[in-house]
């Protein structure tokens, strides 16, 4: 398929009038809510990654920072550059599936190729309840929740690096895994983590209908995230390790991708939970499955308990202008 | 600089809350107009090209969109992935300057590492007049006109890609240029034109107090613009090769970077003029600088006339996912 070929199968498929315009045009008052984000092959995926999971797991990434704002998804638009041997088909097929799934329209974008695979998007959404979140809205006094368990994804991370991969609806292990039947069942859990993130577009939903509170989806990290809602909000936090949901499994795991569990559960990132906090007298509903992992203070420290004892928590996590060579040990 | 510490300078030159939470808030009544185009090195300019450069090209490229909608630009998103040793000072520096020019907030984005530098942006623009302008708006009996002229920027591309550059205020030549004097101002006019376009926004605004006519920028080339506006339109037209404002240079030029003038004008791409449709009785005013270039028909033929010729015009430019090696020579 040319250009022009393929804007008219994806016209056909989704029904747009605005795809293939110089620019789409978005209609219906008050406010909206952007973000855009990149999946760069090499970077966020391996240059093999099924086509179909790069889209999914573009439009997840960027979901997941609605989920962080309390916003609904509305419209997407992408930026896909890649090689001439990509099929766009696979790709394009899987996007338009999940785009109905989340009620979003793929309103416009654009198409080029480059040797490393990269792709853009920006979703509109629109506020889904009472208020917006912020990072900046944490007080002192107020409780710190995860909408899920860490570390899981920053193994599985590893594990696609090393060759691990979803064909069809079954994970495929580097062979060391597969052997080890300790660890094989955490090692696919930690894949699909990582691949299929699961945007927590129900609790953001949950949270914007609260009085008050700040949230963040944790994508660089659990510490770093958690300084940078402090930093925004100008409070300072401590994160109860002991309480912070991390899978058994995990355990037996991090040793075989060459990490400590602590590190993936603190630092490693792309776990896509929510971070956020709550006036004490509010609690998430059972079924959102979320747990209280610490407390917002006065001042500017941020500290971790583990096991007891009290430590200042680095700003560890992912820094997206550092080379990978200098890529901060989680 | 750091991911964070970017983040913060960003806020700082702008002034913009919304920088560095997960999406950006966007209020305001009625309708908004969405543009994305990406520009990547080795495809869209050069490894070495000035981050300035890039910023200030990227900003335009998405500007001449908001010009065929006729729309105003008001919001600016910035995916930007580079390698370690990119100057992203200079870029946002340049960048923060031409959002101020053309009245646009830079409201988010996302950061990135990557071997390929790969810039995609997303502007969000309010319709500047009465409507907003489409392709698919021409109607049998119209005239046909042009923004500016073509032909210059894709010399202009083969110039920079053999070498040529802007330094400061000044345009560097590769030498066998810079020793043929006949054809050095032409040069250095088709590298200006290519690396700095202009988007017409002044003119796209004034189309959309115009009660009817169809626009498209040129951004393919023109025959393949053409094609496109005609198609949305079901309509056919007919050019008049003689009246589409090619510069005097250009004939001079052409020669020297192995083109024929013709082949530039028609299909060499990257022009960002308006290619727009008015009824017969409506006339750009003067200070805009348009050309009739030809005439709207029934049908679906897209013709061309030349030195009193008819011929069919193929649909020729570029194609956006055709590897660069079967790129259709213009």
């Amino acid at each position: 398929m040319n250009e022009d070929q393929l804007i008219g199968w994806l016209r056909r498929r989704t029904g747009s009038r605005s795809l293939g315009d110089d620019a789409a045009i978005v209609s219906g008052t008050g406010t909206w809510v952007v973000t855009m984000d990149t999946q760069i092959s090499g970077v966020h995926f391996p240059p093999d990654l099924d086509p179909a999971q790069i889209a999914r797991r573009l439009l997840a990434v960027n979901l997941s920072d609605l989920a962080a704002m309390g916003a609904d998804p509305a419209y997407a638009f992408l930026a896909l550059a890649v090689p001439s041997s990509f099929d766009h088909r696979r790709f394009f097929t899987a996007l338009l599936r999940d785009c109905r799934r989340y009620r979003l329209e793929l309103a416009g974008g654009d198409l080029a190729r480059s040797a490393t695979a990269t792709a853009a998007m920006t979703l509109l959404g629109r506020p889904a309840g009472d208020r917006l979140l912020t990072r900046s809205a944490a007080r002192p006094g107020d409780r710190l929740w995860l909408g899920g368990s860490v570390g899981e994804a920053a193994a599985g991370c590893r594990l696609v690096s090393r060759g691990a991969r979803i064909v069809g609806r079954r994970v495929d292990l580097p062979r060391e895994f597969a052997a080890a039947k300790n660890v094989e069942r955490a090692a696919r859990r930690a894949v699909r983590r990582h691949l299929s993130p699961k945007p927590q577009l129900a609790l953001g939903r949950w949270l914007s209908a609260c009085p008050r509170g700040a949230a963040i989806d944790v994508s660089d990290g659990l510490a770093r995230d958690l300084h940078r809602l402090c930093a925004a909000s100008g409070v300072g936090a401590e994160l109860d390790l002991d309480r912070v949901p991390v899978p058994a499994e995990l355990e037996s795991l991090a040793p075989a991708v060459d990490c400590e569990w602590r590190d993936l559960a603190i630092a490693g990132g792309e776990d896509y939970v929510l971070l956020f906090t709550l006036p004490l007298q509010l609690e998430p509903p059972l079924h959102l499955q979320c747990t209280a992992v610490g407390s917002i203070h006065h001042g500017k420290q941020v500290l971790v308990r583990d096991q007891g004892r009290k430590a200042r928590l680095g700003a560890r996590g992912w820094d997206h202008l550092e080379p990978a060579s200098t890529k901060k040990a989680p």
